[in-house]
């Protein structure tokens, strides 16, 4: 019998989607908010969802994380410009996996915890918070579930991945999570940081020869700092992620959205830290320092605004 | 006796500021006028100026460049961004002298002309049209003069500038233009480029330690760009430069109010034509080949708005 307990850490567009999914496929799913404690427990999560729209009238809602039951696993879903408040918010016990953005979530629950407690993940999701323990769900959903410390997949992460496609989530289990991440950073690199610095939509991007030879510099040159890094990324992902942008619909970025809400922008998880990495390595990434100190000044600026 | 005679081609904010300050100083001065020719044709010239207001009720304009008489000296004064139209409008004889920003309008010039005929200036002036024929003056003002084809300063250079010295111009005489140029472009590159696509003044770019850092980056590739094309820049430059922009009021870049006016920029004279010089010479400018990607998609975009 299955009854692996799951708690949430962010209970936000990303693990509330995620933990409403599971909790509805008859996981025990234990929520940490923070504003919304007080909605939420009363009136449970409401998920709209292009999958079919569904409510959870009652859910196990925490204020405090030291109040959450031990769990088989914990989630964290936070938005990486709070990773400051992991020390207080990681449990003692149980898998920890992390479905952050950008580079080096892994590293600090690692350094806060045990390497081999921790997991990594790589969400594919399009959804927003529209109001207290309110998701909707625009597009995609998909993860790739990889373990941080083992050179492989192992048992953990099957069980885990079962109960992500049990909830309707269609999972990839990585043999090499360094690999996802870069991956996904070729992609986010460039579109998430033009979009904020031309306030631009990725078709608008690809359309004009300009942005579409930056964006594909931009790529080569992350290609590069993962291979440097060690990181077997292969040079034909570029003209994959390429084609597949010309074939998405216009598309605002997370990034994007997260600066015309007046948000903190996750700068270091996304630049910053492939940035070191990189030079570390010895490998130069003037693009992606460029774009790193662009979007500094406009966070900070927004910020301040 | 002086009784040089000068065309004005391009009488705008520049074209009109130092053609009606040769005119006051006794000179004998033409000019060219596209949408204010028939208000400048009756009401004349009006130059408020930090130095002191003054009309010119009376200028000699025209309309067509056909019409101009024979000129010792025609100063061109156009947007390079209109220099498509500079070979129905340069004169048969007399020599020719641009005051237009960037790199290459002297080029341009000579392979039109003759490169003896050519000289080049960097204007240091702040200035703007505020109504047909109507000139107001914020700020600076002097030039640095070259000969294009002579190695070092002709009689015909020192004349030119004792006439912009008699207009009450401060003058620099440049034995080596190229380095005049290159100079200029060492400030004109990171904040022309910067305050559009950050939306920025100058200070706050020198205030966010991402953005100082990022425009000393570029300054050093380009003094590096520059003396890979064999221009003998020094190195010095850039410290220098920094600490004047320290000291300066908060400023909106030319580029920036042309971009906040809706106006085209001037991308290929002060990016795209250093680029290629850089390229050519073997000199890799990756951030300044970012820069010129971000503003031809923001130029472009602004053009089609």
């Amino acid at each position: 019998m299955n009854n692996r307990r799951y708690a949430i850490i962010g209970t936000g567009a990303l693990g509330g989607f995620y933990g409403a999914r599971l909790q509805r496929a008859g996981r025990e799913v234990h929520f940490l908010l923070h504003r919304d404690y007080d909605h939420v427990r009363q009136h449970g999560l409401i998920c709209e969802s292009k999958d079919g729209d569904f409510t959870l009238p009652h859910v196990h809602a925490y204020r405090h994380a030291r109040d959450l039951p031990a769990c088989d696993v914990t989630i964290v879903a936070l938005k990486t410009t709070q990773n400051h408040l992991l020390p207080d918010l990681l449990p003692p016990t149980g898998a920890i996996l992390t479905l952050q953005n950008g580079l080096g979530n892994e590293d600090t629950i690692a350094r806060l915890t045990r390497p081999d407690r921790v997991l990594g993940g790589l969400a594919f999701l399009c959804s927003n918070k529209i109001g207290p323990g309110h998701i909707r769900h625009l597009d995609y959903g998909h993860v790739a579930l990889g373990e941080f410390a083992a050179p492989d997949v192992t048992d953990r992460l099957r069980q885990i991945g079962t109960d992500f496609e049990q909830a309707g989530i269609p999972v990839q289990l990585a043999e090499n999570l360094a690999v996802a991440r870069w991956r996904k950073l070729v992609w986010n690199i460039p579109y998430n940081g033009l979009s904020v610095v031309l306030n631009a939509q990725t078709d608008e991007l690809m359309r004009h020869p300009a942005t579409r030879q930056l964006c594909e510099a931009i790529m080569r040159e992350i290609v590069a700092a993962a291979q440097a890094c060690g990181v077997p990324l292969a040079d034909d992902c570029v003209p994959t992620m390429l084609a597949y942008t010309d074939q998405m619909k216009p598309y605002r970025t997370s990034m994007k959205i997260d600066y015309d809400e007046h948000r903190p922008l996750e700068v270091e998880a996304i630049f910053g830290n492939p940035l070191r990495a990189a030079r570390t390595a010895g490998a130069s990434t003037p693009l992606l320092e460029t774009l790193y100190d662009q979007l500094r000044f406009l966070n900070q600026r927004s910020a301040t605004a």
